[in-house]
């Protein structure tokens, strides 16, 4: 048998005991299945006192994660710190520049610096693997980087964020307002203290732009990326979404089009009753739209211990098997430049929410703005909430609200008539936009 | 850069062709991506002269598979004959013998021989892949054989024929009858003339059996697997469940229980607003539960030219790319023995329907022969189309429809209790069950 696989792991909180555990769990399961025995040896962490429920002592300990990365008793450096800056990013170039495989689980220093790293990991000929960046337990890495290897991407999108997708499930099964469920979620441990960065899309955003480089052989541009978070989802969305006939999801999608490549991470309507509109709670789904393969969609947990364990220990495995490639398929030098699809070049459906002065001719007038920008109405609703009749009397001059799903459109021309719109003062307050995403 | 990989195409149908056309489609992208170029360069079929919308003039023609099978000209076998017999069974035997990788989309072959053709492949060191003979275009092989190495895996299950799948979904979105549908669906070309073995649960049976030996290590049975087609299922069936909030899906399932593994395809209720229950139309899905990853499904494209392709080209190309490993994970000799877990000592709920005489104490006979067996009810419908009371006059002595769905039991008990219902002959026809999967 050869010899036995050694790993440095870096950052023991939640997902390194996850690996710990999992390593020590299965350890004759991953014997037999890669051949060889596959051992952790060495670990780093900020805190060696710290109970973690796991026995370190076995271990050789470093404080300094980068000492960890050079050690000459490890063959892959495993590194669950997390962040874009220092210690990760040092800890990961030392290991590579080192001719250590690496193993990581953060998306964000993939979304800012991965070609680099990818370069460096080529150069020496060492492995750099990142499943878990990417939807924590779903295998969406290697399913684009091997299994659809031979077909041309033309989209992959996909609910990349857990904590969004359990408050919007949370808002339209119980029909409540954003504030009171994102409070629930914090108190119950399903976001965190300060959530800006899962409710505003960043999280979704890194692993976008790490998915989108995987799918179209591209460099990886996370500041390219559109983003809009679901802080301005009102439940009034989500009960009208519902009676349409749509769900409202946070999807990150990333296609192909005439202009470029657009990157975008906003709420999004799907239709009632396809798959990706069932996905609730914390389960994240991605979907990869390949020329000969079709649509393929993958479902699964996208964070905790576990789920995150059983990815890194996927990319271990296949170190341990001898299998590797470059990290991003395309030789990095050999990634093509990413062009960017202005964002009001997106075409697709709206919806479209009004808050309308119930007063003669206001309906008329929007409907003539929406015209002149060729916009064409699907369906048209007053006063979602109690069906199709104003709620005041008729010509009361309160403002009602109207909702309208559109055809296929631009983003510039719902821009443009938006402007229209607010410039005749019919309406109270901004218009309200959720882009449909056709599927 | 390293020699081209050359490949040997044996059967040239849809799938066939599918295949020629994909690499002739991608093969710069697939040069870029595996290091060395992929060049088909023999072909075998039955009938040369065919014509099949491709060119098959630059490549050398064999009228025999083994011929092409042991050709020196080429580095990789590529089975699409299809059926567990000859020639597609000594083709590939040929050619692992002869020293060269096979990539096979043949459920049937490896159904039924795929231990031994691994021994033979693992013997001369040469891969035998097989991504395209469970679920088409989805990339289970892989996720099991790589993703999920590190996971002890505790059930498997999912919609592995379109065809049934089809048959089930337009049933129930247009209430029509089972063979009505089957019909159209046959016209349609949705289904075969001779559709046994779709609708019969055989086409299931070979990729569940597949499946459950990479989700278990364990040799492959196919024959030991329960089978139940979808003919016996009503329009009534299917109208009750959605009352009662589940869908009727043709289901292949593995897993482990304290007797052994189960292995079976039957129809099965699945909870409505469930993923797998709006996988509608000819896709596939499947979901494996393991330990430490949880719940990952995996739904798409089960059949066709093109996923087909996509998944014979992925396999292709992790030869190019010099990946390889034990076809079946362990390597065959280690695969344990296939321990049968009995039928009878399934656990689960079930839906049942029986025909039962309108009379007093029909219905008190029933119940205390479910009670015997401990069975406990969690709901139970008289005349399910009509709402919770009998059609006729109460206690007519016509036949009135009941359903019930149970807590969970097992089928020996569900069987007894039938035995001792019929027994009573309160009902006017055998009693019907369908198995609930519990997700």
């Amino acid at each position: 048998m050869p010899k036995p696989l050694r790993l440095g792991v870096a950052g023991v909180g939640t997902v390194g005991v996850g690996v710990l555990t999992m390593l020590r769990a299965h350890a004759e399961r991953l014997a037999t299945r890669c051949g060889r025995d596959v051992q952790v040896t060495a670990v780093s962490a900020r805190d060696r006192e710290k109970r973690r429920g796991v026995d370190l002592s076995p271990f050789e300990w470093f404080d300094d994660p980068r000492d960890l990365a050079r050690s000459r008793d490890i063959d892959v450096f495993i590194e669950l710190i997390g962040g874009a800056g220092d210690p990760a990013y040092s800890a990961v170039e030392a290991a590579l520049d080192a001719g250590k495989h690496v193993v990581t689980a953060n998306k964000a220093l993939l979304a800012h610096h991965g070609v680099a790293l990818a370069e460096l990991a080529e150069a020496r000929d060492v492995a750099l693997k990142f499943e878990a960046a990417v939807a924590g337990g779903i295998p969406v890495v290697k399913v684009l980087r091997e299994s659809l290897l031979g077909n041309e991407v033309a989209r992959v999108y996909g609910i990349l964020n857990g904590t969004s997708n359990y408050i919007l499930t949370r808002m339209q099964h119980e029909g409540r307002a954003f504030d009171e469920v994102l409070s629930e979620a914090q108190a119950a441990g399903y976001a965190e203290a300060d959530p800006t960065f899962d409710i505003g899309g960043q999280d979704a955003a890194h692993k976008l732009a790490i998915l989108t480089s995987l799918a179209f052989g591209t460099q990886i541009s996370y500041d390219s990326i559109y983003l809009e978070g679901i802080e301005q989802i009102d439940d009034v969305d989500i009960r009208s979404a519902d009676r349409l006939g749509y769900r409202i999801k946070l999807l990150g999608v990333a296609m192909k089009t005439e202009s470029g490549i657009e990157q975008r991470v906003h709420p999004t309507m799907v239709p009632k009753h396809t798959a990706i509109a069932e996905v609730d709670g914390v389960t994240n789904a991605i979907t990869i739209e390949g020329d000969f393969v079709g649509d393929i969609m993958l479902v699964g947990p996208g964070a905790g211990a576990g789920p995150t364990a059983s990815a890194v220990v996927s990319d271990i495995t296949d170190i341990a098997r001898g299998v590797d490639g470059a990290p991003f398929i395309v030789p990095a030098s050999k990634l093509a430049l990413y062009e960017r699809a202005q964002m009001r070049a997106h075409e697709g459906g709206y919806y479209i929410r009004l808050s309308v002065y119930d007063r003669p001719g206001a309906f008329a007038a929007i409907a003539r703005r929406m015209a002149e920008q060729e916009i064409s109405l699907k369906s048209i609703v007053q006063s979602p909430e109690e069906g199709d009749v104003a709620q005041g009397e008729e010509g009361s001059g309160a403002p009602v609200p109207v909702v309208m799903i559109t055809h296929r459109t631009t983003e510039a021309a719902i821009r443009r008539a938006f402007d229209a719109i607010e410039g005749d003062r019919h309406i109270d307050r901004p218009p309200k936009m959720i882009r449909i995403e056709g599927m």
